[in-house]
């Protein structure tokens, strides 16, 4: 991470005293942990920040929202001197009521993120795609740059983002500063096995039953088991009492096995399927497979949404697909 | 972890140039990796060094068996000026013939481990508790105090021993020092993302296809969901074709599960079971329950076996003694 870059955000954060923070919808864990550890630095270090989280957050970060977190009225736009959007690509995806998007532009918009193909849609953008996560971007910009005291609960928070986005510590954008960071999170308090226990030890019952059914009954692979992907129905979803949003991690199932270069989950959503890609190869781009299909994302892991009435249509769609992707 | 000591083991390492290296029967990613390890880093330091590995290493590690590792003969143990025993904390689990364990303790044995209960059966000792893996000790002891050359393919042998002994920096074991390291050896060049894929994302398909039909099957749990356990039996096993020394991380499974404190994997082993145990929390050791069987290990992982003609009969004398561990 270029320290030209954390410097000036160092700068922008000390400058600034009265804060809004957003990050993207559909929260995940990075967007959670940056949300609620930068929220809790500026408030701990005495200044003046809101944090707006329009959704309720997957079931595993419900334990951890901080009191103070705004969630049940859309934000004064104006009020605010500094307004920071965390972890968004597209200003589209702003965790923000539609109505104020536009208003929401014009504004002194910070945008801090570690994706790629961020948008660059802020009066000042602070994108650095080396960062695992943009829980590790804010970590090392108030560490090296601001003087200001990162708690143990503002640790874990971040700790939360770095450990999520990094599917802890297993997918490509591990690198030895990520680990390095990692510590120093530690190091400053982190409630590791808190975190670990809450992130992946908490695995509802109902969760793992389903996991197994799905393997059981929907689990197929093709081009000698380069491929794997599952259909999860409403049905199935229905029938162990799971919420589709509480199904992230559910491609990693997937994703662990042997030979599998690509692995894919689809879901039905309207009048198609959403699907989510991953790959464990840069070679073979999901981000690629989902682009042609109007979707985003990374190299390693991407989504996109197919029209149409059948699963078996959307299947075949994505066989073709990735079968040419395989070669 | 005291400087001392690491300079002791230093010169111990630097100060003989005819080494042989031993580890634990039944070897782990952490035996396999201290060993394979230290064997290159000597060998590629211009030192004589020989490993013995008697047994076939369980399959996922096969992919990273280096050149000159012996497993066919017995190695004489007079030919050598310092015998290496890694992360063994008693001498009866030597990986070597029982014909030659009382040679070997006359022999000049240098005893490196990480396992609190070691019994110090070396001539010289070097038991490092606060090491997350017996790999950890050996790589700041090279890094730190031997001034040795610690290369792309030794980093990636101790880094597998790092991954594999914090269930891949997801144990309690795992502090701001472990990731400091696991950071120095990703700096030293350790390939990563293929341990990653080697390690956590090559489950065999029949392997994952077994395990759903494990949960869907054989998985119980009690004391409002504070207990999980699953009888193994070597049907299933034969059913989908996998070997019991590729069952390693079979209890992660029910350890993921929420709630859950403390979960168990029954075996049938010649006339009862062997017991796998795993805690999550310090408050309830199951190294207690072990020791209470004639078992042993950690407060939070540990094994043990009891004495049965039927499943069931163990899994009562277990459900007993769990609910009064759980109070």
């Amino acid at each position: 991470m270029t320290k030209n870059i954390l410097d000036e955000l160092g700068s922008v954060i000390k400058g600034n005293d009265n804060f809004l923070l957003l990050t993207h919808e559909k929260p995940d864990g990075d967007a959670i942990g940056s949300l609620f550890g930068l929220f809790t630095v500026l408030r701990e270090n005495g200044k003046k920040a809101d944090a707006y989280l329009p959704e309720k957050p997957p079931m595993r970060y419900a334990p951890f929202v901080p009191e103070g977190i705004i969630t049940d009225k859309a934000p004064d736009l104006g009020s605010y001197s500094c307004i920071v959007c965390l972890d968004t690509a597209t200003s589209d995806r702003i965790g923000i009521e539609k109505s104020l998007k536009e208003k929401l532009l014009s504004c002194p918009l910070i945008n801090i993120d570690h994706h790629p193909d961020n948008k660059l849609f802020g009066r000042q953008n602070f994108i650095i795609p080396d960062a695992a996560a943009t829980a590790e971007i804010i970590f090392v910009t108030l560490q090296d740059s601001t003087g200001m005291r990162i708690s143990q609960t503002a640790a874990t928070f971040l700790m939360m983002g770095l450990l999520m986005d990094t599917g802890g510590f297993r997918f490509d954008n591990t690198g030895a500063s990520t680990l390095k960071n990692a510590s120093g999170l530690m190091a400053a308090g982190a409630d590791y096995s808190r975190l670990i226990n809450a992130l992946f030890f908490s695995q509802p019952l109902n969760f793992v039953r389903m996991e197994a059914e799905l393997v059981s009954r929907n689990l197929r692979t093709s081009f000698s088991g380069r491929y794997a992907w599952a259909y999860l129905s409403d049905e199935i979803l229905a029938e162990f009492g799971v919420e589709k949003r509480d199904t992230e991690s559910l491609i990693d199932i997937l994703r662990q096995i042997q030979g599998v270069e690509i692995a894919v989950i689809l879901y039905r959503k309207d009048d198609g399927f959403k699907i989510s890609l991953r790959s464990k190869n840069k070679k073979y781009s999901v981000a690629k497979v989902a682009r042609a299909l109007n979707g985003g994302g990374h190299e390693l892991a991407a989504g996109a949404f197919i029209k149409a009435g059948d699963v078996s249509e959307a299947e075949k769609i994505l066989l073709d697909m990735i079968g040419e992707l395989l070669g």
